[in-house]
């Protein structure tokens, strides 16, 4: 047996005795957004589960290591050190062998996550297929991931900047059900709706539970995505944010931003040109799929006790 | 052990003594054709299996559960009830668990196949890429399926109203044989053919066997296209549906169908524009695709015994 | 089981001792390359390999077996029939089940060197995403054979007839691991450098054999790119490779030439184009592969043992 993976006590120990775990990302901590607001959002959200009956599982890689479950030091260190590398699944590898500290982008926290055997996992927004992937073919390993790794994604659908209605083309091709929750759109991130109508709606979290039931006894392999609008309260106007992301967009293209920096780029202009609206409303995402993925998380332990 | 799977006493029969079992799918019943051609065109294809040798195995979601083998009145109720949903891969546990009913895309019934050990699937027309999909990414799932879930699926091709050689290409990258039945290029659904040669050719079911056992016994996941032109005598003009199907796609465009509605109204608008005429040739051109699977399913039934 | 794999009794011996084993494809020889020089760099990459304290194993579809390890005779006979198939992923069980002669892709070679459990392979280029492909779909199922099947394939990059940004962001969807030996940049076949960043750099064997180790250990299905540069003395101008490509591009156009025509044509035609010189730099850059893939297969193997 390799000894790449580290799980946190209270998260063995709640896996143990079959209680409610969700998984947490950590690029969103070293990339996703400013310091102090990146470790104060992962306190917050670790909190939001706890509230929920829920034990967080924030995953990174650290010393050589997959850890599932972070410390109070582990969070700050990811918030604040600049050597930590984004870890998507053909970066994690890499990473554990050179002992690089590494953040794990969606599809590389689904990966550790079915390692360690959480299957719910909450985030703001998966990748999916960028703008223009026509001429370029950027579509992010987040879909390949959904694909083939048992994990529930909580997530508000994918991020704006993206190109929507492609993302849920490939999902499609690749078979992963994205069911809209309490919606019969895709949501799109900063706002409630897409015009994008999906095939599958869940009102309630023991419907979402019984669905990733029937998936993983069938042997269908693969995650299901849980696309949970953002908060009324929280929502950004349409045309602001639609203003923001083109322009965004318009300056990664001048500035030849590429690769892997392309969101990070983005999600930070995106603060700059809505006066700080964009982050807010991530964080006020973040913590209500952290609130739902809490219940699918129980419903599920439920149903297999 | 789950029960999602419900598989007729004539099909476990059949399956326990080795004998040959070709696979059907349902979409074609309730999403494919008019009432009440549908429903006698289910029965008139497993008379053909029948006739053949095979005991058919008409695949579904009923109830909550997997059906491999329809009686007559599920046939009839699949062929007249409105609230039937068309399932493909990602659809499937969303029917399991929800207990709709549900009739199977080839990915769909691809699965359902391999889970009740059925190697062999008659069908029309597999789905594909679409055409235009280079700005929409509109690929059917069923081209991923066939890259991961083993089966052989006996058909006329991709269906016409598909971008061909897109479709082809995409096979192959997947690394799927798609393999000439008695031709040396990939039948055109309607027509024998489409002017894209293929890199394999088969001539008789026993070759078809040998290639089926070579793959699995190898390991090599995924499914076998063989594609059998429509036969002489049923096949239509060329001129004259290329010219339909220009004409269908136009009026999909204009109306705006989109998503899983796209295939089926493509196919409906057809018929109305050939008079009729596309209906009978796919009619005809499952039942000569039944009579090939099961000579199929027989030579990998003696293989194997 | 089956009896499709059959093994050279060095190799055999070699891979019971767990000594370093390093696999080659064939065809480079049967296509790659034209008569006599093709079987005499068959026959120094194999000489390359022993240097380097590796026993090669060349792979090839021969009597309806795959075999592991070829003798000398076999290699002529690669050489100069013209009977030889070219076997990638989608015709390997077909020239299994129909007795046909065939040369291994690197897809297909990939899949023979892991059923015989060799984890290190060396190759001048993998295939990608051809020039063209997002109005074509035209890429190579080597690309998603990487995705899946646990090997190690040492080339220089992928062949620079090809797109290399997009069949960079294609491995990367797929999760790929692309690790520039020696170089922060992907290597472009003929020259040492493409002005495309990759995400991991690895500057000597024992850091990849880690690599390896860690992924697969994981569980992370696939394979991992070991992108060598073509070593400095062996490479040719760039301004002159670029003319040959453009104009080879146009020709293999406007002869129609398609499908897995394309790469043979591209290939020689770029030798004429260049008075041979493209033939030569192909050489070096196979023998130096191999060099690292022997210096890899050791790493590997000790930390193994
Ligand atoms: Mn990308
Ligand atoms: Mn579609
Ligand atoms: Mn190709």
């Amino acid at each position: 047996m390799h000894d790449y993976l580290a799980i946190h006590p209270e998260v063995a120990e709640a896996l143990q005795a079959r209680k409610a775990v969700v998984a947490l990302e950590s690029t969103i901590i070293s990339h996703g957004m400013p310091y102090p607001r990146n470790v104060e959002t992962a306190r917050l959200v670790e909190q939001t589960l706890r509230d929920g009956g829920a034990v967080p599982a924030t995953i990174a890689v650290l010393d050589g290591r997959i850890r599932i479950g972070l410390t109070d030091d582990d969070l700050e260190h990811l918030a604040t050190s600049k050597s930590v590398i984004k870890v998507s699944r053909r970066d994690l590898p890499v990473a554990l062998a050179t002992r690089a500290d590494g953040a794990t982008t969606v599809a590389a926290t689904m990966i550790c996550a079915a390692l360690a055997e959480v299957p719910v996992f909450a985030t703001g927004g998966i990748g999916g297929v960028h703008r223009g992937a026509e001429s370029t073919l950027d579509i992010s390993a987040d879909l390949d991931e959904l694909a083939i790794t048992n994990v529930a994604v909580v997530c508000a659908g994918a991020k704006a900047i993206l190109d929507l209605p492609k993302t849920v083309e490939y999902l499609e091709t690749r078979g992963v059900p994205v069911l809209g929750y309490g919606t019969d759109e895709l949501p799109a991130f900063y706002t409630r709706s897409s015009g994008i109508k999906l095939a599958s709606r869940c009102d309630d979290p023991l419907t979402v539970a019984r669905i990733l039931r029937a998936k993983w006894q069938l042997g269908l392999k693969g995650g299901v995505v849980i696309a949970n609008p953002i908060p009324q309260s929280a929502a950004l106007d349409q045309g602001m944010i639609d203003g923001a992301i083109a322009q965004a967009l318009t300056d990664a293209d001048e500035q030849g931003i590429s690769g892997k920096e392309v969101t990070p780029f983005l999600l930070s202009r995106m603060e700059e040109l809505t006066g700080g609206a964009s982050l807010e409303a991530n964080i006020a995402l973040v913590r209500s799929n952290a609130a739902v993925a809490a219940s699918i998380a129980h419903a599920y332990a439920e149903l297999n006790t």
